[in-house]
């Protein structure tokens, strides 16, 4: 069950309700984001909720048999906006395009990227500066001063930065230069840094995780908005399955059902989603038609030279070609009754 | 290796080859299709192209270095286009939808879909009537008098035939019936089946088997076609994996695989790739965008009462819009240099 | 709901129970085996047993609310033994021996296979005569012929045979030269070769699908056995996941919830549940601990010289010493209370 | 490549060991552990061992083609003993028993399972303290205060602990009161995690993760070494795959499988590993048998009242039991060649 409060309730108010949920065998735990006062509660017993219902300082009552709560579609059918300033949203009937390296390498690379980004409209770019690799002899990132150089140019030029942090300990580093951090499909269920990212004003896109469930993914998201930030964004970036002829199986079912189930937008990574350059194009394509709100994939002036990833990446020709093609898409699935 | 060989080459001229081919270490399969003779070469070794290339009766020798040889696009870069008469095809370049009710019923359904698809210019309809079962309690389908039945009345509005046949002993009482032999996912290595299907002069779709590898689907096709019938059309149609909140995970990765491994046509099953009513037009177009040459789906008048997958069937109304909806998407497909 | 009807049950009675329960809204099969005639009662209705639980004929009613139903412990508690003639038998409480190569290759090696056996105390030698082979051109077996002389040379040794049948039109054909016949984990959802294997009277083991689950393989016993044949044996052998270190995932915890929920005996397959010989023997003792009532594994006196499988065979001396390591291991276990 | 030098190697040694080796276009990074000190060195040319070989400063070079080097047996044929103080080791050729309940829940429970394991002979208790849940509103465990309090009767009677770190933060706040760090199936990839594990001194046992790789385990194991920490166990806990009749996947094919690729101990978890209580003894067996070095499982005086995974937790009588079996059929493991 969730009650939203009204803005003005009393503390006295506030406990009367609690008391009466104890009653009816239910658990409350207390949740203010920025836009407002929730207490959840959560129990199996059936009850009449006339007992408390009529209470003061109670906004909305609605009944959620979900797991998660908050970031369900039961009770809040309009979709979530996120607004970056500018702007620039995420949102439901929009198509948000991200799109970057891999990694942040150079200050030339950066320049580069920004600069295709203009040419094409893009208003948002990927990287990565902290790089989570299986071995720990591989390429790690730029690390902070890699983020900040970032940063300077991405504000001189309006784009955004969309990057992953890795731990708790990133998070408030990191604050002053971002404008979406990236939960990782490792980290999906890192369930501190989920906790700590709910303390932050800041939009969070969660991945799903390697092999997580739809279930796990909304769950994840759950543990940010209860922690007191609303504002996350959903991607699917593709599971672990026994097919190896891709780099990941893309489970494009997830973005229908999710967008069914969730008032949150989501977006759709098809570079890590088939892990082939040739194919990208394809699976971008095919995940704005199965409803997704946004796009981000890997791009790099010349792919064969990346430091990570080059071989899902595409340069900048195939890029603006994408780019192209996927508003002439959601234009074309705007225009369906689905 | 596959070695074309000329249509008036010499039984002795044949020998000559194969004499040579066996020198350098691979043994050779005769294959005889429609359209013309090939020898397979298998082995392993290197071996000079010239000991054999230049003797008579060869038109083309082609290295395939793929597990399977004569599906491979490595050979043969046109697309295969399947000629099923009264100008339908199945192709690269074009969409063929195919729709249907999950089990042929009744009389009086055939006709309404027959009517349904005559108004929203469909030419193929799927239907079963040898349904597999996992429970041998379950409705097993019409059997050969429901194909009579079905038949007469497509004949009449000059509508093709798509169905499944489960064992060898059918192959031969269908074969007046159908227009194309669907191989369930449950039967994709079924080898002997496969042998026999390559022995008939008729059109052949296989549908990836529940759990089967890409390149398992085209070793399957590659036994159809070293038996002699060229007619190919592959099928994704979703894979098993941990996710339950679909009834399988439609993996459109597999597309622009599968059309840049081989030449044959690939077509998209979005009813069972998702197995909810409701999402089945977003998979579909999904499912054009990254590739399909054709979709097919399942439609019922009254879905709710249909003998078998009614959670997965449209109804006419939703199936007219997204026929519809295809053919949008697939003219901007079509546009793209993708 | 299954009923158990008495043998001297005469039509007029039966029909009798049949109208009452289809009264209830329960669809009757009738199903006759080796050991008697039962009446499976397929609906979902509640209903009063006493409605019909003293019509005459009636032995016993049991209410199994699985979706297979005669091959569960519900109804029958008392494990099922398959006895193979001369003393042999696969059952709870004991444990079978089976071993050879994978494909027969020659009369040499059938005899020395058969030596191996004798020498060892192992009853029942496997062995594939008809191959199913991912490739068209691979090796598909020596087919009855070498069937016929294999049989020749275990019959004159005591040995017992189970081997592969691969479609309907060999259950025939084979038949006086098997004891076991095995359904391979492609062909376990070929529904018609469960049905037709239903009206053999001869030992039927069922591989596990490759990606079947632990339902499916009841459902699939429940074919055969509703076809008319109890002699049936369940088989775990690996299923395909994400993990390629192994050529499968044998799933142990099959076989203790097989047992718990099945009378029918089951065996472990270490060979291609692993797919790498050094560890064959590991896996078939950890098999052995989990609860298998027999095992079986491939043994070549020459592993790399066999035409098949080669990597997961053991030779003949690994062979030996794994067969007195099962012995004790499953004498240890027998002492347990589990 | 893995260079060990020797322990009075000086600093003008060492540096003229990675300039050589820099030469032949390999990286170098430098390990220092408890027991050693480590270059290593990442490339992939061809190079001729001879141009460094003989460099003053070295004790050992070995080749290790293996993604991960430190954890591999390639180098070091000699198992790991982890050495937990009071004549407790965890090592190949000896059995650890691990025994507790899920979570830490009261004090009077903490007593009861102490005086449990004492009198089985049982010497490391398990628990969690923190708990990672898929729900926020779940019981996250009795943090630091729970385990200061476990600590204090554990030690009193001689029992060593290992319960779950789930955040960098939490490492230095524990390690007065733990002898193991656990590292949890959701955090197998959490890098930095794991990079901050390398530099305690105190043993770490790392879960594989939910859909993990072997290869993946080993390379986090690599993570802990390369960070200066050689106490190392690895854990088999059963994997994400389709089948839903079990918890988990079980895979003991990962035991054999990890104890010939590494040279560190390897423990079986059988209570994640199927989840259903009535079969953990039978699965924990069967681990032994596959040659682990240690099992870990849940117990508690009453599961049904635990406060998390009761469902999969024996009870005392259970658990005295089992740890007898296993103790038998390890003795009888260890009498096989195998």
């Amino acid at each position: 069950m969730i009650i939203q409060v009204k803005t003005d309730i009393s503390d006295r108010q506030k406990e009367d309700i609690i008391t009466e949920v104890n009653k009816v065998g239910y658990k409350v735990t207390e949740v203010q984001t920025q836009l407002g006062t929730y207490l959840i509660g959560i129990g199996s017993a059936n009850f009449d909720i006339r007992k408390f219902g009529h209470k003061e300082g109670i906004q909305d009552i609605h009944i959620v048999s979900d797991d998660y709560k908050l970031v369900s579609k039961k009770w809040k059918v309009k979709p979530t906006s996120i607004d970056l300033g500018d702007g620039i949203h995420i949102k439901d009937g929009d198509m948000a395009l991200m799109a970057g390296p891999c990694s942040i390498e150079t200050e030339e690379q950066i320049i580069k990227v920004i600069d295709h980004l203009k040419a094409t409209g893009i208003k948002i770019m990927r990287g990565g500066v902290y790089k989570p690799r299986s071995s720990p002899y591989a390429f790690r990132g730029l690390g902070l001063e890699g983020l900040k150089l970032w940063h300077q140019h991405a504000k001189a030029a309006g784009i955004k930065i969309v990057t992953e942090v890795m731990q708790v300990s990133q998070i408030e580093e990191m604050y002053d230069y971002v404008d979406i951090y990236q939960v990782g499909a490792r980290n999906t269920q890192n369930f501190n840094l989920l906790d700590e990212l709910g303390r932050v004003d800041k939009a969070v896109m969660i991945k799903r995780g390697i092999s997580g469930t739809i279930e796990e993914l909304l769950q994840s998201a759950e543990y940010v908005f209860s922690g007191g930030n609303e504002k996350l964004i959903l991607c699917e970036r593709g599971i672990r399955t026994y097919e190896k002829a891709s780099r990941n199986t893309l489970d494009l079912n997830a973005i229908p059902i999710l967008k069914s189930k969730s008032h949150l937008p989501v977006v759709v990574d098809p570079s890590h989603g088939i892990g082939i350059r040739q194919f990208v194009s394809h699976m971008a394509l095919a995940g704005v038609m199965s409803g997704a709100d946004g796009v981000i994939y890997e791009t790099h002036e010349v792919p064969e030279k990346a430091y990570s990833d080059g071989q899902q990446t595409l340069d900048f020709h195939q890029s603006a070609l994408l780019a192209d093609q996927i508003r002439q898409t959601f234009a074309l699935r705007n225009s369906f009754v689905l």
